[in-house]
């Protein structure tokens, strides 16, 4: 059996109004299902790595929906737990022009939430894997969840699954007690690759630094695995046109992708998981990291044009835009 | 100011699978806002009859539209409370043929679980209120929303307003810790008016009657201020064909309207709701049981032509179906 | 070049809530063009019988629309008019079950009422006519549309045209100042065939005839050319459900249609049109009335599971119904 | 009871071909209900302020329909009056790229252009007023919808409530016998806020002036009440993509907004009314000119990226726009 | 791992015109995937089975669809092959009443079509089964095809693996140069469980029986492997109303399912496959016969309830249809 | 009678995904009809050029729907034929920003692919043309289809009529056993006005051209017939966004159009078509050069902001562009 990466997190219905059109405006609510770790699974797998997603969900037609989505995908659905309680939410309106998305969260007290350690054989996960993946989102939903990610990361260190992390930190999250400061510098400690900017540093690790290079240089100095760290800067013209740029420092540098003009944004979210799953398909094929920036950024600036959470390109795609051949261009 | 019907109870986001698709086959879904008893505001409102709706909503864009959607109707708003938890939902599934409609509830925690005694001011409300109305759903929700309801019984019954209960006893909700017959006896008991069925004496009274007869008649003779008892008898041939009669125990005997021959069912949720608006009007307007029963199980049956939750027909479409001329014809 | 079957009459632009939604429901509305002349016409090209509409419609977008979907179906629009008034509408709501289907009329002042004596070159035109149909409805719109009938019909005679008359009375009509009686017997005298029930002879001709029976045979036996007359017997059970049976008078007696039981109603609105094209499809093509009243109700039977206002179907369809094989059956 | 904004005019269907499709091409049609002056009065009603609508609608369902779309959005509909002519309509094709919006009106003859002088109460509506908007094209309908505009003026004055006009001079209309010139000047010294370009000046008031500068000098030194003029600058790039600035000439000089581009547009109708809105919001709420003029253009870019006539953004929407932070941003 | 009921077929795109629309009317299409063998496939992986489907499908987006339709609903994908030729399709109108569904074929020269013997390893795969089942299209569609099922049955026969077949004559197949007698019969008596009625066998086999029992009972006494015969009798009232049984023949007697009257049909396509996994989950579970009648027939009666070609019902749904409990009752 | 343009080519269902989905995400497809050749002829009718297309389609509901998309349009639908082969398809996945559209051909062993020389009856089809065009796709589809397209122009040019040919080569055709240059250097002498691009005289002819100018001076120097050559240079951006401008080499230098920045591109197939339909009206009404290249391009970009294969602007849209006048602003 070929390893898998594997990604942990929650998996939520995405419930957004259709096109332009404002939640107050809206009579049907559109459905896809994600979420920041299992659009990295799904988009590894449309990439051609194999790739299972493990999460809890609700034991109903809500969960037995969100699980199909990722089956259908060809993620590997084997690991995924049930429990009694809720599926998380999220409504999307898509924003245009000057107006800005919005999203209303619902997800507290979900199946999710509700993960207790013990309840994943992390074990026999990770002799099977080949990356570990997890987002700073997880540890902030809840403590079993923070409690079942530690558990991955000590798994994953002791079968040598490389792991990243997306730092990912988002303050409406974390409410049930613990400071992020508590919990994520034990958690971040454990990666080889991070995804993290200037003030995911300064939230998570308590890091003053006066540049983004420097936090990057304390991070590989100074974190007991971290090897790289990437990002991505948006510039947010509107919200139909962004700009959009991959780095990756390499402990030494920073390797920099093309800039991207993302005019006609047809779905924003997702972005940094595609950048995201993009890194991880550079990295886990021994791509150099010149290669591995420019290849996450087009995954990236393709997502933008598919609706929904995930970059369904495959290899083929990606590969034609880094090499910018034809960009947009019907070929018959 | 016209004096108004008062409504008290949660009002949910409906999201339903198109048509007769599956949970699992939806890629959109449909978005209508009701609940048992706003849906008999909304009701009355297009029957000519001035209603407003108490509840509690979140303050975020979904709150809004749930409340955009009462206002439309012509419901006074005027009362609603806003709070920071979330909307309640529920998913459904409309079913077809031998296959039943299924429903995904989602309402834990809502703004209105979480509603207090003391938000409402009851009796600024019941001096300018001319009927009460509330049901079963309500105390089974939280002990707030249970304690809620009871000040307003209270204040309804210091200005003499009537008052009219639908007993409607759900099994899955009433998880706050206390049992449905701690509560509802008391609550029941200040009801002028009360839907309820033979099952529903039993679990919410613990009445073991051999007949819904007998049951009516304790119920007229014993409890406080019960006048009347009102109920239908529903019969499932399958999801797009029921048989629907309703009755009213006036003391003394049924009083029993045509049975309606439900084929080709389009919406069956809120028949119940349909149907006690429809008594609401018959009795706030003068009109004898007789009478009443006819219209009111004639609103029910045109609500089973109607998407959505509520019966939007006006005075003159039931009449004219109570009258039972040209039904289903068009005229031009 | 083939001779046509002439039809005359106000094309209008239908606008239906989806579903079983009502007009304050929707926020889409379905379009289509028709009448009850051009759907006629339209049927009659289905059937594989040359057809010509004769109309006058706005010269913009909206009239070219109409006059397109004409041509879609292979009628002829070469004696369409274009004027620079509006195009006539309704708007429906289906209905379902107990619950009537709703039209609102806005076909005041339109193109189509507009017409005046003289536009039509109808000399030309009934020299390369087969047969000609109207409706009452035409003379109902205005007095200059009633003139224009009536060049119509005094050219068929002189070029011995067939003509069909659907007297179909519209209490909502006849606003222009002249009664119906004062216009209609003139032109249904020069009627060879007509469709027409007791209370179209009653409001148009004034006649109080105490059965159909009795009205039929006045009609043959006195008015100048009529030889036969045809109904359709409609049962109302509920907006899903009608029974339909179509008649005709040959004079001297009754030949009947089986009776369909139209459960599952999909577009009620046409139904008499395809009744009537039916019937011309029978007489034009020399067949018995006993195949015809079959042809033409089984013809009617269709349109009521076909969206729009049009029998879009073949005569091999129509023709598989009559025989009453695999009716509704999924042929491989 | 607070005093409300009263805006008069008509309310028409909107039926628009959905997305870029062309009217030949729509087989369903969106509906929104609109009017310049309405669209106002939903405005402010989402900004805060407290509005009520005055018109004529028809008493049917398409009346009905366009009523509750204003009490859904807050507006006070307690003044709207009902005939039995018919609702106003206009049919909109979005246009896209180089190919520009197109409109098909069907306005004649509506409820609203059959109002009389005396229909409305005016000095009980201006009693309770806080400001009265109406624009050019109220005027332009009909002789009666021009009397009433006066009646409303004159007891504006009474009341000594503000009055704003959008002169909107609209050549299509004005089809009633009067010249525009013979109307509208005394209609327009009646207001104390203009929104008016070069051209309507010419046209309504039949000055040559050398610049807009001169025009509004000499509005606000020569007409009685006028004390400022506003507008808006719209370079169209194509129907995709339009540059837009508002000014106000406070009397003296102009003040200007920033200029927004506004490419990816979504719904280009009613950004003229936004404008409006913001003015009236800027100007009630006791702010300079400068910001009004900043709040106003912003509220008027973010109408094009909300399909609809009406601009529903919240206070909180626009003022971040103003400020011009994370503009098009998703904040979670 | 577990064994898995296996399944042989082409797997086609559907097109099929929304709701009651004809195809001339049909601006979209909808689209699901669906085969005769693989709807039994995805029917027992939703009732618990595991299951695994073979085919050969295009290596284009279409082909990816289709695989991933099988993938989202549990289907094991590991033995589909894929080549150069196209993705066989089929447009499907619905019907309605007595308008009967219509099927336009477009299956020729698919890549299925094209498969040859020696592509599928049938050793491999048999040693896993639990069950092989085929239907009589598959020999139908090409010389190859009917190769591959010969090798299938013979796999099967040297592992043991319990065979059904489901005859299903199409005489508009079988198109490739050899005539259905000369390869049928050596395919059937490699069954052990038939699905055929009384043509099935006089078609495919040349038998012409005076019943429908003699023939089942030719075929248990003659066929060499053949131990049990089923069959459904459905009877067409009109497309929307069908009456449904189903019969086992188990060597000696017909065991009979109750009567399903089917009004309000949503889906009438893969009835009989429906009947065929329930037929299959009654016989590998062990059930007997009397059950596994009333189970199956069960089954196709709610896949008539279900949009698209597959029963994605639940065990606990069919078997609370077997039950006859709250038979379409709403269950909150 | 008008003398007609006469076109011939394949007209085939293409079915793309709605919007920016992917073909995996789609559960609908859209449904238009159309080919290049036949969207020419669709362009002419609506600019007021009769035109008539020359086609064989499948005798089914498919081929129905195709011919009634045209007649529809005003084509003239006399000449088409019919066989009982299939339709040709083309399935579309839209693209949008950096991601390309994508095109899945399913076109062999079409109706059209079977047309065989003698079907079509040129000599009386070319006494009444007034124009004939042709595109490279033809002969690229079945040898019968080159011997058809020689048989047009041989028939042409005994009647004087002037032919078009566009070459749009395409390589994945020409599968039939022929070479590109066995066929088509017969053909494209055969023409007096060409559409080619460098690459296309190279496929075709075999040359080997320094510079687009030498291989237009070769054409118009030593073709037989050729007066002039034109083409589109087309600046792909994104799939959203294009730059565009045409050429016409008239013999001796080119003229050249203003090129459009074609943002926000709505549907980007049949551009070339339109430019050709717009080539075709400016030579066929007598217009220079310099403005019908400036027409031509501007019906192009016209057709980039329409869904579908077709322009259907008017003369006096492409008009309205060609004078720059008020590009994309509503005028009401």
């Amino acid at each position: 059996m070929e390893k898998r990466v594997i990604t942990l997190g929650e998996v939520m219905m995405r419930l957004s109004a259709p096109g332009c059109s404002r939640f107050t405006q809206a009579t049907t609510l559109e459905v896809v299902y994600g979420g920041a770790e299992a659009n990295v699974a799904v988009s590894l797998a449309c990439l051609g790595i194999p790739a299972a997603h493990v999460t809890r969900l609700p034991e109903n037609d809500l969960g037995k929906a969100a699980c199909q989505s990722l089956q259908k995908m060809g993620v590997h659905i084997g690991h995924i737990h049930y429990g009694s309680e809720r599926m998380g939410l999220y409504f999307l309106e898509n924003g245009a022009m000057q107006r800005p998305p919005r999203i209303v969260y619902d997800r507290f007290d979900s199946a999710f939430a509700h993960i207790k350690p013990g309840t994943i054989d992390w074990e026999a996960i990770m002799k099977e894997a080949s990356w570990f993946h997890w987002t700073g989102i997880t540890p902030a939903i809840s403590l079993g969840a923070a409690e079942v990610c530690m558990e991955a990361l000590v798994a994953a260190e002791k079968y040598k699954v490389p792991v990243s992390g997306d730092i990912n930190y988002r303050r409406n999250l974390w409410q049930y007690g613990k400071k992020v400061t508590d919990i994520m510098p034990a958690l971040i400690e454990r990666c080889d690759y991070l995804v993290a900017g200037l003030t995911d540093f300064e939230n998570c690790l308590g890091w003053k630094s006066s540049s983004f290079e420097e936090a990057c240089q304390k991070a590989t100095d100074t974190l007991m695995k971290v090897k790289k760290v990437a990002f991505t800067y948006r510039e947010s013209i509107s919200a139909s046109h962004n700009n959009l740029q991959g780095v990756i420092w390499d402990g030494n540098k920073f390797l920099e992708s093309r800039n991207y003009a993302l005019t006609h944004i047809v779905d924003r979210v997702g972005g940094g998981d595609a950048f995201m799953a993009g890194l991880i398909y550079g990295w886990i094929s021994g791509h150099d990291d010149a290669f591995t920036v420019e290849f996450a950024t087009a995954a990236s600036a393709l997502k933008h044009s598919i609706p929904g959470d995930v970059n369904t390109s495959t290899l083929e795609e990606v590969l034609q835009l880094v090499k910018g051949e034809n960009t947009g261009k019907l070929l018959r």
